[in-house]
């Protein structure tokens, strides 16, 4: 029987520890916090760290599957058994520009049901964590479940290239929840902007492709506080496959859904 | 004869007490991080900021003028003689929904010349500082001079909002540039937004209408890195009035001026 407290122990350590690897490499670099060119960087430390975390997981949990953005893990086609949903770096441009607003994210299925979501902002040292029926937290703070918003009251995350013509989705369809919104915000990394829906910083977060390793820990997070997490017409998201993303507190979900992404 | 080494020294002093207020409010407010409806909180400590700000430039300097967004300063119609312009919480939504991205802004001008810039990131405690003609530092750390940057390697701060159809621009001339980039990012804060464009985080920053104490401090920031600062349409801006307002690295501001928001 899969120890699921086990794993997620080991998780936590393994993701701290990889954040201390990324801030070790801020500091032994000279001012690499305003190097202008820092690409072979970010390509060796997105390597280095799926690679050690990888490392930890087969040594040690030698069934279980790894997903992962660097394609260093398995060819994972079906969510039976323990799967390690891993980006070591979401957010990898900001990375390069600007060596904040990026984070780890670790999510962990069993069978295809969320057990375990990690979101690390390693720069700012904050944990955001959840354990399936647990609740979610970030450090050791408690996240409280999400109060019901109006969407004038609204701040959301969203690209503003979404709101240009594009070829993913008619723009003229998401105009209209900008203009609506409080505010609109945008931060470059999907594994942050879930972990900043999870503890109300921002009402809702929608994108138009993103791959497993960007929502898997995020989607776990904001489940424990009773967010709701769709593609953007509201249909159940594949965890094998890129999707459309939608993720916000329920009642907001909701009335977006029917007054705007599906009408 | 004006003692701008004592000013500057006292203003980083002021604004770092006003920040550890700032921070004691989070601390004695419990979980007001996570709290869902602090208008009032943010309200009063809009207000408490400014007027302890206020209190201590004038006991210690009263010749001087001030203005500030809460209109506790002086009636300010020429910019003569020393002015403090101080913005005690930019990002005020960001405040109030998030308890983070907002910053403590105040430049201090002699004769409309800007001297000294202090943008301070409370949470982060990040305190970006420029001196006229010594540069510009974050913290402890200068920032160095801003590299020349294309286009399509530029990652830039505009709000989704102003790529909708609105009152204050033809979006239609915005979305190219949002299209054209490698990223579009949306902070909230029109200071720290500055900030980072001093310290190369963002290359370029534009916003349909901001207030002389959004970007009093950022101005000189932004200026001793060798940036650049105009209106949408590439005019001077003027520190007793609304502007529109565009910032970025000198190429790139030329660039985008020329081939995008004047053609």
């Amino acid at each position: 029987m899969t120890n699921w407290k086990e794993i997620d122990q080991k998780a936590k350590e393994w993701v701290r520890e990889a954040g201390e690897r990324i801030r070790d490499s801020f500091k032994s670099s000279l001012s690499i916090q305003f190097k202008s060119n820092p690409n072979d960087l970010v390509t060796n430390m997105d390597k280095d760290i799926e690679q050690f975390l990888i490392g930890k997981i087969q040594e040690t949990y030698p069934g279980h599957k790894i997903l992962g953005e660097e394609g260093y893990g398995d060819d994972v086609t079906s969510l039976d058994g323990v799967i390690w949903i891993i980006d070591p770096i979401d957010g990898t441009m900001n990375f390069v520009h600007q060596q904040r607003n990026f984070a780890i994210s670790v999510g962990i299925y069993g069978d295809g049901i969320g057990y375990i979501g990690l979101i690390y902002d390693v720069v700012h040292n904050e944990l955001y964590h959840a354990f399936k029926g647990e609740g979610a937290y970030m450090n050791e703070i408690q996240l409280p479940m999400l109060d019901k918003v109006k969407i004038e009251e609204a701040v959301i995350g969203i690209n503003p290239v979404w709101v240009t013509e594009n070829k993913r989705i008619d723009h003229t369809i998401i105009a209209p929840i900008v203009k609506k919104v409080r505010g609109a915000r945008s931060y470059g990394s999907a594994a942050l902007e879930c972990a900043y829906v999870a503890s109300g910083r921002l009402d809702a977060y929608l994108t138009m492709r993103l791959a497993p390793w960007d929502i898997a820990a995020g989607l776990i997070l904001i489940e424990e506080v009773g967010g709701t997490a769709s593609t953007l017409t509201g249909e159940k998201l594949n965890l094998l496959t890129k999707n459309s993303f939608f993720v916000g507190e329920k009642n907001l979900h909701e009335h977006m859904l029917k007054e705007y992404l599906n009408r």
